[in-house]
């Protein structure tokens, strides 16, 4: 099968295209014919900065972890999907995982569920990294309809569907962003614009919340801007981000009596940890998304498995405005 | 009414006995005879740092957060309690709040809770502000019956309270602890010892958890603990502390996609919010002690009103083996 590989790491790092041999199946995976894959930050990450990272594979290495696509063989004991299915999930391109910059993959059924139907393949492949993340930050802050939620990145590829989703949850969402443009897809999603870059988070927060602050902050900027999400939370207010490499004061935490939750949602993959959960909650957002309240932003560029590198280069140059998907 | 009073803040700031107005009862309070009342950290914090805390009163302060009494006069509004009432609570001696080291204290009734029958005053003084933090952070935790918990600090005020509460709630309980005394109270809590100053994080968790971590760790000694906390926990797991009022590496947090809450239990009080919960958990923690499952462990020293110094001399020595109560 065709598939891109990376025979080195770091910033000269390229793609090559190959011939591998088609994974077979095996007891509790699926193979899926790849349809389409997107690129996320940590594509990039893992691509430069190589074993500088735990989670990296060995090279040569086929990367791409988000795909959606159709089942070609159901492995022994898989329950719930069958040949011609399909389906979407994140499932690989780290660690001993092949990812998905290839004709065919390996996959837990375990990570996958049935692609939701008012989703084209590309919107399919654009949402499993950034919806279970965004999903799973905002179940553990605890949200509730009717509070107020602010979205730090509201534009992001993991913030525009954190903002879709606490608004689906009934949430009174804000989200940070700078740019006509992106306050337009803000005000589509029902969601009020701060433009980080004008407004001060003590001016937004006596705003919008009465000088209460915000019952929960998504930060998917998050590092220094914590510092941000903290002055922004209520008191004893939940955060959750996607970005904590760092150190920090936690004072203000303290003092608001704060919840902090860190979403690193390779987990299930990397240790093989209730990776059912990532199933479970895929089949939710398909639930969502064919609701219509859920659709992934795709950014204008179109990308074929050869040009994977300038998939990745889009991602890294700042300029796409939603999310960078490679058809396969 | 007899009161002791500070003059002054900072090292040498000492005690004085004075006489004061008796407080007129208002709408929303009730005035209680205190018979007792216990000291915290914060109070001595108090006390050494005076305005250097965003939360010390003007002086001359009456100090003295936690009590237990006889309610002689109930304010307008108030339901649910009446003169000869035996209460317990923490409510007093921060910001403008009047505290307990006095004959009679105003206090809210939404931070109060009928006093355990099980327990003495002496024993209910030295509840509320150590249990409503205990019991705070294990709940925000999400503790579960079989999961296992690790106490950091298991002996101290909060964290003798932490221990007896997941065990209550149905929890595998584990406690750093030192010394011989301690060790025994805990096999008598039912919770396993583990002494911190012999024993690595890694040989503990390896021990007690086959290498997963602990799925819930109460960190009552916090700040820099916080990183032995992190190494002890497992992936997606919950910790709970009481002190993060320093900046740290949260590098090991984000790995694991951790959750972090800070208890900050003064917030109802500073603030005037969501009081009432505080009152109910007052009513719980009554009927655990009441169940036989809470006792609070009090230190061998017995001190009267005159002597409040010396009570906080002797939480300050690290001498005491539980709480330091005051009889009024």
């Amino acid at each position: 099968m065709k598939a891109m590989i990376l025979n080195q790491y770091g910033d000269k790092a390229e793609f090559h295209l190959s011939d591998l041999p088609q994974p077979a199946v095996k007891v509790g995976h699926v193979l899926v014919r790849i349809a389409a894959t997107s690129v996320n930050t940590v594509d990039t990450m893992i691509r430069q900065m190589g074993k500088d990272l735990p989670l990296s594979p060995d090279l040569p290495a086929v990367l791409g972890m988000d795909f959606a696509g159709t089942i070609t063989a159901v492995g022994e004991g898989v329950s719930g999907f069958a040949e011609g299915d399909e389906v979407y999930g994140c499932a690989g391109g780290l660690a001993d995982l092949q990812g998905a910059l290839a004709e065919f993959m390996l996959a837990d059924a375990k990570l996958l569920a049935h692609k939701p139907k008012n989703l084209s393949m590309r919107e399919a492949a654009a949402l499993p990294l950034v919806g279970i993340t965004a999903y799973e930050g905002l179940q553990r802050a605890g949200i509730q309809a009717g509070q107020t939620t602010l979205v730090h990145g509201g534009a992001g590829g993991v913030g525009h569907v954190a903002v879709q989703l606490a608004k689906h949850f009934g949430a009174d969402v804000y989200a940070s962003v700078s740019g006509d443009k992106a306050k337009q897809i803000m005000a589509q999603y029902g969601a009020t614009a701060i433009d980080y870059k004008t407004e001060k988070v003590a001016d937004y927060v006596a705003k919008h919340t009465d000088g209460a602050g915000f019952a929960v902050v998504f930060d998917s900027v998050g590092a220094t801007n914590l510092m941000n999400s903290f002055e922004a939370a209520a008191l004893n207010g939940q955060v959750a981000t996607t970005v904590s490499l760092l150190e920090l004061d936690l004072t203000p935490a303290h003092f608001k009596g704060l919840s902090l939750h860190v979403v690193f949602m390779l987990i299930p993959m990397l240790y093989d940890h209730k990776r059912e959960q990532h199933g479970a909650i895929l089949t939710q957002l398909a639930e969502i998304a064919d609701a219509g309240a859920l659709k992934p932003l795709l950014d204008e560029s179109r990308f074929k498995l050869d040009d994977v590198g300038k998939a990745h280069a889009r991602l890294s140059s700042g300029q796409a405005m939603g999310k960078v998907v490679v058809e396969i």
